[in-house]
């Protein structure tokens, strides 16, 4: 295996360390979060930190650096109190990709792109048309993040719209079934596919999957 | 579409809040992290929420519960300062599932599963043979979220390994080509192909793929 030291990597080139660094810790979610500002303008950006914090409550966290891009994002969420998360489809990259171009502040990609703004349940906040899976979220928290100037920001989620096909009777949602995708690194975007569903693992008995039962 | 709010979320039945709350935010990386008690015992276990941080320096995050399951990992981490990322690929699925069983404290999963320690570079901190990419990882620091009773652990990747061939002249590690898993709500195992990689997003030109440049 190849193998690189920390020295090695704090002295590599700036675009392969943000390649290398990005890609080394896996999968990572693929997510349009989209927000409008006070005075009414749209806005929608990529994110792949998007993470589970818990379920009760129903809790999600992303990094972000609120001194650079996306700045409209963070403005928006600090003045409205909230944001939508809306997965990305494999038809839908090459648009979501573009989001994270350096428009100047107050310029909405959904003008700039094909993706188009939805809105439903007399929410205020724009949606992403098509997106399988909706989270309209509310801001609650933020951590600064002193070692690299970073925000975690905490949000409840208090809505969620699913296409009716994903869910399976025990609450899960089969997100491939939307042709979800997953993003390696910055900038490469994957499509998964179900392998194997597992029971609640039990140290007595060998797990066994789902469809083994 | 299916819509469930907040207050829906929060009466529902336990199990299916958490499938459906764990799958609503996008596929997770998945990770086994090994650790070494002060008194020489190994401990890998399963994570989902490791998350990149920022790549200068080279950051991770995730997210942790310490007093539930699993223990034996944060109580390794604090006491040894150190802890290994290891990707799941798609062989490993079942054993990696099942190191999420409730152990006793000090009971080794590599004992109980077919996951096997590797040992290198004069590192004391196991990893786990076959994964394709490995990170040996130093605490930095912890911040308490207080919203539900979880840690965000920040570590340093102090040494990096990796397969040869998944890695680009740009330094892009393409995952994929190690058969690397992304997890789906729980217990769902989904293995992702590579649809497409794009350019650096510059907003006066549509983003292209790298094949197309």
């Amino acid at each position: 295996m190849k193998n690189i030291s920390r020295d090695a990597i704090d002295k590599m080139e700036k675009i392969e360390r943000l390649n290398l660094i990005n890609s080394c810790t896996g999968y990572k979610s693929a997510n349009l979060l989209a927000t409008k500002s006070v005075d009414g303008k749209s806005n929608v950006a990529i994110f792949s930190s998007i993470t589970h914090l818990g379920s009760s409550p129903a809790l999600i966290g992303f990094i972000m650096r609120p001194t650079t891009v996306p700045r409209d994002t963070y403005k928006n969420i600090k003045e409205t109190g909230y944001f939508t998360v809306n997965h990305i489809t494999v038809d839908m990259i090459a648009d979501a990709h573009h989001t994270s171009a350096n428009y100047e502040l107050g310029i909405s990609e959904f003008d700039k792109t094909n993706l188009e703004e939805e809105y439903k349940n007399g929410i205020e906040t724009p949606f992403v048309k098509g997106s399988p899976v909706q989270l309209y979220c509310k801001y609650v928290n933020e951590y600064y993040i002193k070692e690299n100037d970073t925000i975690h920001l905490i949000a409840s989620i208090e809505n969620l719209f699913f296409e009716e096909e994903l869910v399976h009777k025990d609450g899960w949602l089969q997100i491939d079934r939307g042709n979800v995708v997953a993003i390696n690194g910055l900038d490469g975007y994957c499509l998964p596919k179900l392998v194997d569903r597992f029971q609640y693992a039990r140290k007595e008995i060998p797990s066994t999957s789902f469809s083994k039962k």
